[in-house]
C-alpha cells in the first residue's frame, strides 16, 4: 500500500463530466489498494474570470480582497469531486485551505506555506475517507483567505504530499508526461521516464509549462517524488527524481524555449566600475527581472555595450526607466528587440562532458542560425536567436543531441 | 447616528458596475453619518449555475458537499464590494460566515442561525470600518460551511441587524417596496408606506417574493425594523413595523396571489372517525405539505369528499401516493386540477372588523369568478379559484377594498 497525492489541474476538471471521470482515476488508486489525497485546480478559465472581476469592480483593489475573490474556483471544483466520489461509494471530503488548515504567511496574492495540520486528515485517510482539498489557497493572518499565485496548486499539491509523508505526488495535467522538446513544434519529441529535480527546474522556468517552478523547488528541497502524466490516458508519466534514481544519464535531457523575452542593448557605456550597478540598480527598483546580461568588450574610446533581456511585459517599462536615467547612465543609444527567443538545452550530464555548448553553437551554425547572446550554468546552455528561428532551431538541436524517436 | 444593516439582493450587484452603484449607497449612509454593515446576496443567476453544476456531477448528491460548491457566489460578491468601498476611500473587510463566525446548525441546505459573534465586528465598526458579510452562509458543526436555503440572504441580514443590535435593516431590491397588490397585474396598485410583520408574512408565504419568510419571522421575533426598497431609485421603500406603529389600519392591506398551488379531490371516501389521518399521514411521509384543506359533508350513505391543496411541485408525487394507498383510502374517485390560483386578502384590520370575507365573496361573485376552496385565519382570507380569472378577481378585489391609487 503507497500513499499518493493525485493533483488534478482545471482542463481535468472543467466541467461535471470530467469531474467524474477524474473521480474513476481516484477510485483506481484506492481499489488498488493506496491511500490517496486529492489536490484540485479551479474549472480552467474560471479563476481568469474572477481576476476580471476584480479588474472590472475597481482597478487598484486590496489584495486581500482579491484573494477573497480569486480563491473561489477551487472551493467549487473540490465540492463537486467529493459528491462524485461518494456517488462511486468512497468516503470523501472536500477541504478549503482554512478547514485543514494550511498555514500561510500574509502575502497575499503570491503567499507562501508555511504548515500544514495534518493530524485530522492523517486520522481519517486512515479510516479510508479521501480528502478533497482545495489547491492555491491557504489561511493567512487574521483568518483571512491567502492565494498562492499562478499554478499556485501545483505548489498545494508538493506541500500537502510533503506534509502527509505521501510516497508519490501525481500530477495530472493535459500533456503525457515531460518531452525531450515541445512536441507541437519538435514532432521527433519523445516523453521522458525520468527527469531529475534540477533539469525539471530548468525545464519549468523556461517555460515549459507542464509544472510550476516554486513546487518543483518545494519537491526538491522535501524529497517529494513527483509524477506528471496525463488526465486522459492510462500510460505512465514522467517521475521526476533525485539524479541518483537515474542510472543513465543523457548529456542533453531536453530542449526548452521561452519566447517571452526582449532583448535591450545599451551602445556606448562608459566601461567603468559601477556601471553595470548604475544601469540594473533602477530596473531592479522597477521590479522588472533582469535575465541574460553581456557585456562587450571595451573599444578605443573606453565605452562598452551592454546587452540584456527582460520579460516581454517588462520591455516598455524598462525601456521607459533606462530613457528616464539617460543622463546618469550616459549612453549613446538604447536598441529594443522584442522579436527574439531563448533556446535552452538542459542536462545533468553536461557536467562531466566538456563540449556540449561548442555541439550546440556548430548545429545553429549549421542551420544559418544567429546567436546574439549566450548564458550557460551548471546544466544549461541558453542562446537568444531571433524569434522566426524557433522552430528550426528546436529541431536542428533535437536531432544534434540524438533526442529523435526513433 | 444610527446604526444600519443594508442588504442588496442578487440583481443588485449582477456585475461589477452595479456592485460599484452599491459601494455609492453605502457611502450615502456612511457620509449621513451612519455607522453601516452589509450584507450580500450573489451575482443573480450564479447560485443557480452552481446548482446545476451539483445536479449534473452527481444528481444524489451530500448537503454538506452540495453548501461547499453553492455558499461561492456571496464570496464573490462580498469581496468585489469591499474593493469597491475601498476605492471610494471608505475602510471596508469583507466576512465570510466561518470568519465572523455565523454559528447555525447542522442543517445542511437550510440551516438555522444561532449565533452571531459581535465582538470584532462591533470593534471595527466603531473605527469606522464597513463589514461586508456574506448572506445566505454560516459555520455548522464540524468546521463545516453551512447555507440557509433559498432567501437565507434576507435573513442573514436580519439575524446580523439584531445581533448588531441596529437600528434599521434595509433590504434593498429591484421593486419600490411591498405594494398593495402585484403591480404588474394590478396597474392601480400603490406602494405601502408601513405594513406590519404579520401582514408581511402573509404576503411573503403567499408568493410576494420581496422579502423571504423567515427573514420576516425573525425580523417579528427580534424587533428588527425592516425597510424594503428599491436599489434604483431614491424614494423611500415600505417600513415593516409592529402594529402599534400605524396609526390607520387599513381593514385590507394587501391581496397576494399564488399560481404554485394544485388541487386534489378525493370523491367517496367513508365519513368515519382516521380518515383524514389516513389520507394526509401517507402525504406527510412524502414530505409534501397539505396547505387548504375541506371536507364537504357527509352524504347519505356516509361517504364525503375531501379536497385540500398541495404545492404544483408536489402534484404528481401526491396522486402517485394516494394511488399507492387506494384500497385503505377507499375512495372512489381522485380527481386534481394543477389550473388554479389562490388569492388572499391580508389585513390585521380584519381582526377588529366583520363582513370582510362575505365583502370578498361577493365582489368575486360579481365578475362571475366561482370560489373552489376558502381558508381563512385571523388576518388573511383566501379562495382557490380557477388560474383563467387570476388576474381578474385580483383587480375586482382591489377595487372592492378601496386599494386603487388615486
Amino acid at each position: 500500500m503507497a500513499r499518493i497525492v493525485q493533483k488534478f489541474g482545471g482542463t481535468s476538471v472543467a466541467d461535471p463530466e470530467r469531474i467524474r471521470a477524474v473521480a474513476l482515476r481516484v477510485k483506481r488508486e484506492i481499489d488498488a489498494g493506496n491511500e490517496v489525497a486529492v489536490v484540485l485546480s479551479a474549472m480552467s478559465g474560471s479563476t481568469n474570470e474572477l481576476i476580471r472581476l476584480t479588474e472590472q469592480t475597481a482597478p487598484m483593489h486590496d489584495a486581500r480582497e482579491y484573494d477573497a475573490v480569486v480563491s473561489c474556483g477551487e472551493q467549487i471544483t473540490i465540492g463537486l469531486l467529493a459528491m462524485a466520489l461518494q456517488s462511486l461509494g468512497i468516503s470523501a471530503r472536500s477541504w478549503l485551505g482554512w478547514q485543514i488548515p494550511i498555514h500561510t504567511d500574509a502575502v497575499h496574492g503570491k503567499a507562501r506555506i508555511e504548515r500544514i495540520e495534518t493530524a485530522e486528515l492523517n486520522k481519517r485517510m486512515k479510516i479510508g475517507e479521501v480528502p478533497v482539498v482545495a489547491g492555491f489557497q491557504g489561511l493567512g493572518l487574521d483568518n483571512r483567505v491567502t492565494t498562492l499565485g499562478r499554478g499556485g496548486s501545483d505548489t498545494s499539491a508538493v506541500a500537502l504530499a510533503a506534509a502527509l509523508k505521501a510516497d508519490r505526488c501525481d500530477i495530472y495535467t493535459d500533456v503525457d508526461g515531460v518531452f525531450t522538446a515541445d512536441p507541437r513544434i519538435v514532432t521527433k519529441a519523445h516523453k521522458l521516464d525520468k527527469i531529475t529535480y534540477e533539469e525539471m527546474l530548468e525545464m519549468a522556468s523556461l517555460g515549459a509549462k507542464v509544472l510550476q517552478t516554486r513546487s518543483v523547488q518545494l519537491a526538491m528541497t522535501e524529497g517529494v517524488r513527483l509524477q506528471v502524466l496525463s488526465s486522459y490516458s492510462e500510460e505512465p508519466g514522467t517521475l521526476v527524481v533525485n539524479e541518483d534514481e537515474i542510472m543513465e544519464k543523457s548529456i542533453v535531457s531536453g530542449i526548452a524555449y521561452s519566447r517571452d523575452e526582449a532583448k535591450i542593448t545599451l551602445v556606448g557605456v562608459m566601461d567603468q566600475p559601477g556601471v553595470a550597478a548604475g544601469i540594473f540598480g533602477p530596473l531592479a527598483d522597477g521590479n522588472i527581472n533582469v535575465d541574460m546580461i553581456v557585456q562587450n568588450i571595451s573599444s578605443k574610446d573606453n565605452t562598452t555595450d551592454m546587452t540584456f533581456t527582460v520579460a516581454s511585459d517588462d520591455l516598455a517599462g524598462a525601456v521607459k526607466i533606462l530613457e528616464n536615467n539617460k543622463s546618469a547612465l550616459r549612453y549613446s543609444d538604447l536598441i529594443s528587440d522584442g522579436d527574439v527567443v531563448k533556446i535552452s538545452i538542459i542536462g545533468v550530464g553536461m557536467r562531466s562532458n566538456a563540449g556540449i555548448a561548442q555541439h550546440m553553437f556548430h548545429a545553429l551554425a549549421e542551420h544559418g542560425i544567429n546567436i546574439q547572446v549566450i548564458s550557460t550554468s551548471e546544466i544549461k546552455v541558453s542562446v537568444l536567436i531571433a524569434e522566426d528561428y524557433t522552430e528550426l532551431a528546436l529541431r536542428a538541436l533535437h536531432t544534434a543531441y540524438g533526442l529523435d524517436a526513433d
